[in-house]
């Protein structure tokens, strides 16, 4: 029995699970968590929109039916590719082939101190506690002692001008404009201080430039006020600089810098800059025949592909197809092709961008469209339901509806 | 300006706050939480049917529009009578009136280090934690080495035999025979052995005996082994000793006693066992004239009430009463009584009990009942709707919603 082993149950993985249903082999799908997540919601849990659950389901419900395939929670510490085995915790596991798609995380350009006072966002862990820090902020500033205080604690600097630290920007503007407006008595949370700070000329780089503008317009007309062209130097306990400008921030969020998870390291290969795993057309790294990296983990030599669930999901689909024609012995497939799904990103109520081939979409139909298109998305009728009935109810009330402070016991 | 410091946003506190809503005074509502928990569905979050946002709501937002009252986020720390002050952190606060309503949390009879092992359900946190442990239990069930470390990470022992004893131990069997059953494929989650233990002779000992009865058959017949008689003398890493038998758990939980709030001991007032503070018909202790101490946090001298959300909210609508009569001069009410509003308590898929005056109900109709019930005491319509949508949801499907381990790159 062939023995398919994939690490990691994001977009990429899971879409080789699935894409190998009919395979008579033996697949194991392995995962640090016991849930596929829905990424690109995952700023709406941060900003108390929605509840972890909302986007994200258990891996093993996901591939109940599929009898060919099991599930395993654990972390993959290591691979030995000459004896084609991975090691699952103490445990080695034997492989005829290997995926990995095991995603990327934050990184800070080697400044990795810095990621204590500026927390990214990658998974549910990390929405949680950035949705702490917020609304601590503001129950922090409502017992103030010092105007001084009281200001630096309102003050929620978000680095990085990409998809990410648009939609943050925009989510966090809007919680404290809108949501929490009305709740205070000593502070007036509509003060509050959004700084989006992009190195860049200019917001959203992958996209054109001129749903740029727009976003940055819109952001400003949110209230965010948007830095551009500067790099930030330091991230601390008091706040962010930017070149020599000290701005202080009770909260800084980390929107700005991936980096892989450490499969280039398992694998013996030289990474690129962000540690992703150089592979060819056919998804595999140079020299190793029955492994495939795919996803955020990955970088297609001379055709870098955005770090979006298309195209994870499109290299799973291709992956599974490939391993299946080599262990069945039909004919393997050309090499991948990614097919442009387009680009999205939201900003705030009715406010969005899409750019897809020539067309460039923005303001409320965008907005709509980008709504819908997330809906469709979500795996479950369940989470559907719920997605949509969250997302009318903030529509009409103006409101958060997971204004929730969780594991205060356990801060310092 | 009359001052009124009310400690505490559960169903009493917030019952005060509600009552003084037209009195012209300056009332400050303290809680550690920045939420008010809907605590009868506590278990359907520790049983992933429920997410943690579907049952709270901000204080803030539940007093916005009550121009008098302001909400403090913090930790009573203690209170000096005399001076008639309350320690919020390090800050004095001067009241004219205090209302403290600061619940309960778990007892262990003076065994305060079985807690770690045996956690009880209180707030947010406790829930989450219990359905990482249970989660997990499945999860390193599959991957076990060993037919005994399976067999004890499948037993789950569940200590109290009172309302949230039985409705864990009903969730606990459905969530591993329905919900988890076809998602392994090592194990068998049909084969979990959960044990409901009652060191007295019946279960839901303040029902009346024939609801007790149909109780222990129901749970019967989910698989849940019932255990009356008999004490538990040890909690532990390995599991839980019933007089000198010792059963292996890998899971315990803890519905057996609670302990109600320091309050007794920063009004220096000796409490009874379960630390509760007596008070008299006016829901004041002996000798302050000042101070209500209302819902679990107080023992009604003579009338010992049961700790349930209509017994609290109806002292806190009392209390309300009570002080404005004596801010505004007029006749202070007469003694308090309770106006029994019944006992109910939940089994699984169509089984509940109710006991209302001389009515005793169970069953299908019981279940439905008590389903209408919590749906109408829930707070707002979102909330209604998100927790109607998630039930439907478990019902048809026989699925649970919120199958989420949060927190595993904090555990050990």
């Amino acid at each position: 029995m062939h023995r398919v082993i994939i690490v990691g149950a994001g977009f990429g993985g899971l879409a080789v699970a699935k894409g190998l249903a009919r395979l008579p082999a033996e697949i194991t799908l392995i995962d640090r968590q016991n849930h596929h997540l829905f990424q690109p919601l995952l700023y709406q849990v941060a900003t108390a929109g929605l509840s972890p659950a909302d986007i994200a389901w258990p891996i093993r419900r996901l591939v109940r039916s599929q009898r060919n395939a099991r599930v395993l929670l654990g972390e993959v510490t290591g691979v030995d590719p000459l004896r084609k085995v991975v090691r699952l915790g103490g445990r080695p596991m034997a492989y005829d082939w290997l995926v990995i798609a095991t995603g990327a995380s934050h990184g800070y350009f080697g400044h990795e101190d810095w990621a204590e006072h500026a927390p990214g966002l990658k998974d549910l862990d990390d929405a949680t506690r950035i949705r702490r820090q917020l609304l601590l902020a503001f129950e922090r500033a409502e017992m103030a002692s010092s105007p001084e205080l009281c200001a630096r604690l309102l003050t929620i600097a978000i680095v990085g001008g990409g998809p990410t630290g648009v939609e943050m920007a925009g989510a966090v503007a809007e919680l404290a404009r809108r949501a929490l407006a009305a709740d205070f008595r000593e502070i007036d949370p509509r003060q509050t201080r959004v700084l989006l700070l992009e190195a860049g000329p200019r917001l959203l780089p992958s996209f054109p430039e001129e749903l740029s503008r727009y976003t940055e317009a819109a952001l400003r007309r949110l209230g965010v006020e948007v830095r551009l062209g500067k790099a930030v130097t330091r991230c601390g306990a008091d706040g962010v600089t930017l070149g020599d400008e000290v701005i202080e921030a009770g909260t800084i969020i980390w929107a700005a810098g991936v980096t892989a998870s450490p499969a280039a390291r398992w694998l013996g290969i030289a990474g690129d800059r962000a540690g992703r795993v150089p592979v060819g057309p056919d998804l595999r790294p140079a020299g190793l025949d029955d492994v495939y990296v795919i996803g955020d983990t990955a970088i297609v030599r001379g055709a870098p592909l955005p770090g979006i669930a298309p195209v994870a999901k499109q290299q799973g689909a291709y992956v599974a197809h490939a391993i299946q024609a080599r262990v069945l012995g039909s004919q393997e497939p050309p090499p991948f092709v990614y097919r442009d799904r387009g680009l999205l990103a939201t900003i705030g109520r009715r406010a969005a961008v899409i750019s897809y081939r020539r067309m460039r979409l923005k303001g409320r139909l965008a907005w709509w469209l980008w709504g819908a298109a997330h809906i469709y998305f979500l795996v479950s009728l369940r989470n559907r339901l719920i997605v949509v009935t969250q997302w009318l109810w903030s529509y009409l009330a103006f409101e958060r509806g997971a204004r929730l402070i969780t594991g205060l016991k356990r801060l310092p």
